[in-house]
């Protein structure tokens, strides 16, 4: 049986993720794209490289009859996404790719966004989406709030470590090296390619970061009291990929054993053998997250670095791997593609 | 039913990528790789990006059991492909990626490789691999040699058009731009990072490219009379792609519509609307060939330019679609992967 | 002595690769730079690269006073370009960067860019600046326009052919490469990293890109009678860089002695020995072209390889050594920079 | 009155960097260019980037008189360098690029070189070569000892902190990025352009790269007791630039005016205005570092980034400096270049 699928704002990088990894995905059928400014264009002018594929034309949003459709991929930019779930059916279950519905305290929001949530009632109802820690929880939703790409990153390698009480709370720094198609495909200079390759630069440094919102909610409520991490995001002259660079205090034999054992049965996250390190072009174009723990010389340190595809397993495929739960598939369905290398 | 499979060469890019796409197809078994030289290593530690696959060992070629292989892919160097098939069981089905057995006339090879053929008996029995124009001998073959990647590139440009006798056979010319892995893993000073990143050069100009003699023995048998076309190759700062501009005399109308209706049946070979041109970017990691037509201000010539990847469609994914007919297999099994972009 | 100068637009490439290469020059001092939407701002704001001299900031043109200015290089956007050089003194040298003096025919200029010239007595006394074959010219000029940066490697590899007639006219094709600075920091999608890198596809094909009109008025005028060329562009992905492969009918070894001889004593200009080819990295940076020359397997064809910086000798390099010869310095006077590779 | 200078290892990257810079410097003359490999060949063929310069064919060192030089640069292996230097006339000056003679203290040799030091008597005279930080020394040494590049950008960033006692000694934490062309010209799989563009990763992770003994020496020496920092590198898809993301505990605002006024007289240090960070895009193909400070939202914290070309001010643009005090110049001759960008 196919489900039927409707992606919102699918002429961004995420939306075209969903598709790509949609076309190869046995139990679900694209019923909708929406496109508010490239409405009325197909989606292979938008996106060539997907022309192959019998896709229809993008519409608007009011377009779309949502009676037939069993479940939207919201890939639109922050604050209009929560305005249009507002709006959606109640019948209809939704994953959000926006950084919309991630925060559960409404306070929190407002202050890291800026201003009120225009949707307090589905904030209330929304699941945080990262997969691996909220199974249950994300079977069971109507709405699932998918996680930020950077704070996905950090988050697998240290909940386990902060559920385990092997590292020091209050002394976690997370240096961490992005490429830009997380940033997505908006016009901006600093996103040009004359601009963007051949160098790295840090930025939104010192604590500004919204990502940090993410660890603040989850290492808090993982640790059962405030916990504040460092984080420090850097562009990569590199498409897709992030690599998180994360420096705890504690044993690092131990800390490599609590994150295998943690991670043991889980079909996307790789623990390599102790003191090897993963690389972003191990896992591109895939939902697999690679990890690896080195010990320091000086004594009671340990670094974690966590490797990702910020378009896969940081965004749409983490999306898909929750539309799977939501809809009785099997998790991994349509998602066991093999990274591309080289 | 599960094909089983031995890959040989599974070191190396072209092996690495074949690994990539059984892993999802439905219907084969990887029961051996060889790698003589890295023999006892786990595939996961030479190719970290296909650590989560239940991978066997490498082993050298001599250890593996032939007995129980339905397909061998050997992706062996040049040279040393030949003397290893020479010496394989007659039982088992070989799809071979090197350069080996591309050429029917035993003197071509030796005028283009520089020493006699070691194994003529094979190369008298090989099948030239370009699936879409070979269909039936693939069908029946023992024995099939994969294209070269940039051959293959400019034959899909240009086979339908000498076959419609739609443009001047003796005013080809070739200029083609194609991504560094095509060069292999090998460790050579012109393929590190900081000798081609940022830029790029010609090389192999003037005739002397040895996939030249690939186009002389196809164009000539299409044509029913000898043709020989002008071809310079350029490396590109990028990991994967072919970009062939193709430089015809005729009606761009008539090539464009020729190419159109050779192709219409075709599932990986997509031509764009008359005046679209393709980028490498839109088929990275996919099977597709894009095919575009323009025409020029001077009356009487046209532009094709077709693009694919070297490693999927000019080689690993080429070896497959071939090995799927050559298995009974449906021709696009394991193939239909979407292009990653970005 | 040192002559005061201003540069309009200074905050485009163009303009700051002019600032980097006046920054070392011992006979220039900068005396205002102008940005009209970054008027107020600091250079330093604007290119972080050139903080370390001490710049004036960023002014609008009518801030400007031109009584104290000796030469005025426009690195405006074409059609601006025009409109602000009219209203110039008469007293001041100017170097325009954009595409609105090239043109000598005002019918031409109206074809190809589609409107009215609205300066038509300054295209008039405008001389055309690709400096080694205007250099009398260029000496007493007071507006000299800056070639197209593919016009100028199309040309450094044709013209002494054309003039020497050893090729012929009517079977001239240049594909040609180009690094994506050429297209200015402007906010298009197609400009961003993550739609550009990691591939390559042809633009303007056809005989639409603008640079012909470049071509045929230079080439025709050389050769006495009208020239069309074939001129195919592809978007490199990488920041600097042009190379253009040029495909002529005529002797190689000819060819190769006609420019070795023409170029002989440029300081600028290198040709390479027969049978070698230049690469886009070895001029990185720099005001150099390196010119190739390789026979064909075809009797009586030859290709020939140009590279050049767009943004140096294409573009901002050729600029000053127009202005040095404008001013009466030593024509490579600031520009003797060696290329920066890796 | 210009110097006359050899260069041994002139076929490497910080070699034709030498070369590259010291083309443009008024008072030095090349006269001898060692490759032992490459002798007999012209450096134009090593190098094509550098074939306009009339420079020397490439001989062998024993080919050397050095009777005629005043000065050599020394950008052989590590290991070699000292049994070269060993032999070098008393009376030559020398810069050692190599890690040879950076340590002071022979156990600390080999502890992290694995081996006794060949020459112990240069060891003992060679002066650390980190020109802002040993002027006086250099401008009497006979011999120099380059820093490494890691090295000089960490230090930039901490000297003057630990010297001024405003941030804590036993909480630094050095994460680092670089690009490929520091690990030279050497053919390993690893520096295969394949295998670097398009990502990134860590290595020599945990307290092992080589450079952390110059960060142990001199950061112990400034504080008067035992210093050790934490330090974990990262390959960047890039040819130049490190960036060295340095994670301090302090006063934001005191470290960054404690660099500020640290670096006010220094032509190549430039220290940002407060919460603004460098880019390695914005130091290429010069000798300027720039230094950037950003407070963290958890107090006492700050995070200081520094960024530089590797090698330039990283290796042979440092060590043109240092030559340049030994010899009597100004410091800054042939060093103004401004940054290369985009």
């Amino acid at each position: 049986m196919s489900h039927k699928i409707a992606i919102l704002g699918a002429s961004g990088y995420t939306g075209a993720e969903l598709v790509r990894l949609i076309a190869t995905h046995p139990g679900m059928q694209i019923v909708a794209l929406s496109a508010d400014r490239k409405a009325g264009q197909s989606m292979g002018a938008v996106f060539p490289h997907l022309r192959h594929l019998d896709l229809l034309e993008l519409v608007t949003i009011d377009q779309i009859d949502f009676g037939g459709v069993d479940l939207v991929f919201c890939a639109l930019p922050h604050a209009t996404s929560q305005e249009v779930i507002r709006e959606l059916p109640k019948t209809v279950k939704i994953v959000d790719l926006s950084a919309d519905f991630r925060l559960r305290d409404a306070a929190a929001y407002e202050k890291w966004y800026g201003k009120p949530h225009a949707a307090p009632e589905q904030q209330a109802e929304a699941v945080y989406g990262l997969t691996e820690f909220y199974r249950d929880e994300i079977r069971a939703a109507r709405l699932v709030a998918g996680t930020g790409c950077n704070a996905a990153t950090g988050q697998f390698a240290l909940r386990p470590l902060i559920a385990a009480g092997v590292i020091d709370l209050d002394e976690i720094v997370i240096d961490l090296k992005t490429g830009v198609s997380g940033a997505g495909r908006s016009l901006k200079e600093n996103l040009l390619h004359a601009e963007l390759s051949e160098g790295t630069h840090a930025y939104s440094a010192g604590g500004t970061h919204r990502h940090l919102a993410e660890f603040d909610q989850e290492f808090s409520a993982v640790a059962g009291r405030p916990v504040q991490v460092q984080f420090t995001p850097h562009l990569l002259p590199a498409n897709r990929g992030i690599l998180a660079t994360v420096y705890v205090r504690g044993s690092a034999e131990t800390v490599h054993e609590t994150l295998r054992a943690a991670y043991a049965d889980e079909p996307f996250l790789e623990v390599l053998p102790f003191g090897e390190l993963p690389s972003t072009r191990h896992v591109r174009g895939s939902n697999f997250c690679h990890l690896g723990v080195v010990g320091d010389r000086i004594a009671g340190r340990a670094v974690v670095v966590a490797a990702l595809d910020n378009l896969t397993k940081g965004s749409s495929g983490q999306a898909l791997q929750n539309a799977n739960l939501m809809l009785g598939n099997a998790e991994t369905e349509g998602l066991m593609l093999a990274p591309v290398f080289p």
